[in-house]
């Protein structure tokens, strides 16, 4: 049951808790819309599965959001904006916004040198997706990429900075410094929680992309352009979390991803809408 | 299809790839039988999933395994075997042996000044399994846990040993050191790998409890006790590996668990087996 209103709800989904950084800017630019976010936690992480799994939870997903009010689908995923993101335009009479796209734009218009780097899970960046993006806007600019899938655990851990942390990003950026890039995109949504370390770790020299502050703007933009955009002025959006496992761990940790507490929160079985 | 006579196999059940290092100790002890093995890959890791959830999978794993012509059912996962072990005894018409008891026995019995440690994943050193379990055999022993989640992680990144490691360890197990303790139980399939860096950490003082080592042990006295003992003298025993996701990363990483190459292996769904 979509809505073609400016009154129907943002759907957002994500395999876990990462995409609550993206609900974070999308409350921040748009305080006025209503934010319906479903967290695949019973199937978290995605980052390590094959591609034909992923776009069946991505679709399965999509599925559930699809049964709410929704007048459009974020998807705060970067693996599977990365390898799923067709499959879920596929199924959905609604726009789709993924994460990818908005940071390889602002990638793409932050280089000066033209040597941009990007980081994010092993799917993501075994997909080639974001070099596909960036040479598809700019063919001249060169791109190196790097797995860094000890960031996701370490965030959920709660280690953001400091020596260990700084050690491990150290190891994992290494290469990439050495490589002269002056613009660095934060390909998975749980990066912009380490971005003072791997700010530290980069030098000055480097400007980092935050993919969910970028996609946040897009959305804007994108519902806009549909006369979507709610303009109440009250600011008094609602946001209802669903997770496919307890949500206990999600409230938790997702409080530090959201920088405000998790209030409306309900478990759901979403197995059952095979792709 | 389960099977009363020594020529059925040893069903083995895992989150992922952690149970291999099991299995590795079976083939070294065992090495006439044949062994099924099934990864959960596709909803691995189980460790920061709730109780309800993980004895789901667990119920839908052994399901998989009845299929199977097999004599037992070892549950070579930590986290199954502290919140789920007594599910999948009750639809298993085979003996079930899990990873806890082993390893709770074995520390009981090492330890000379009653200090015994337990790290694992959250979900087991949250259960309180190995406490109660280590208590049961001998109350008067002080048990300490810590949950080192980034262990798993760091574990498939491939990072074993040198300074980051240790420095991730020592954060870990400063607790645990200076606690006194003369024995720790790693309570995770994976944490063998870790051994040298562990042992490092802790100093010569500490005995490492290998759960993997333990159970190999116990799978032997219960099959000899049933007399389901394999005895061709052949050393010919055949290994199925059976993943719930794709089989390249199981078949990479896995190598490094089981000291030996992953030769027969198949993708299978056990989504529907609904416990």
């Amino acid at each position: 049951m979509t809505s073609a209103s400016p009154e129907g709800a943002i759907g957002v989904f994500d395999s876990g808790i990462g995409g609550l950084t993206v609900v974070r800017e999308l409350m921040n630019l748009l305080p006025d819309e209503d934010i319906i976010y479903l967290g695949d936690t019973a199937r978290v992480p995605y980052g390590i599965r094959s591609k034909e799994t992923v776009r069946r939870y991505a679709v399965e997903n999509t599925s559930f959001l699809l049964k709410q009010e929704i007048k459009m689908i974020v998807v705060a995923c970067n693996t599977v904006s990365a390898v799923g993101i067709d499959a879920v335009k596929e199924v959905a009479p609604v726009s789709v916004v993924g994460v990818l796209e908005p940071g390889a734009r602002a990638a793409v218009k932050a280089t000066v040198n033209k040597r941009v780097g990007v980081i994010g899970t092993e799917a993501t960046i075994s997909s080639s997706a974001y070099q596909r993006a960036i040479k598809a806007i700019d063919s001249t600019v060169d791109v190196r990429t790097k797995a860094c899938p000890l960031f996701v655990p370490l965030v959920e851990e709660g280690w953001l900075d400091g020596k260990v942390v700084e050690a491990i990003a150290g190891r994992y950026l290494e290469e990439l410094r050495e490589s002269g890039i002056d613009t660095l995109v934060l390909g998975c949504t749980h990066y912009p929680l380490l971005k003072g370390t791997i700010s530290k770790v980069m030098g000055d020299g480097v400007r980092l992309i935050d993919s969910a502050v970028e996609t946040a703007k897009v959305v804007k933009e994108q519902l806009e352009m549909e006369g979507k955009l709610r303009k109440h002025g009250n600011l008094s959006g609602r946001r209802i979390y669903f997770v496919t496992d307890s949500p206990d761990r999600f409230k938790r940790i997702g409080t530090w991803f959201l920088g405000q507490e998790i209030e409306e929160i309900e478990k759901v079985e979403i197995g059952d809408y095979r792709g």
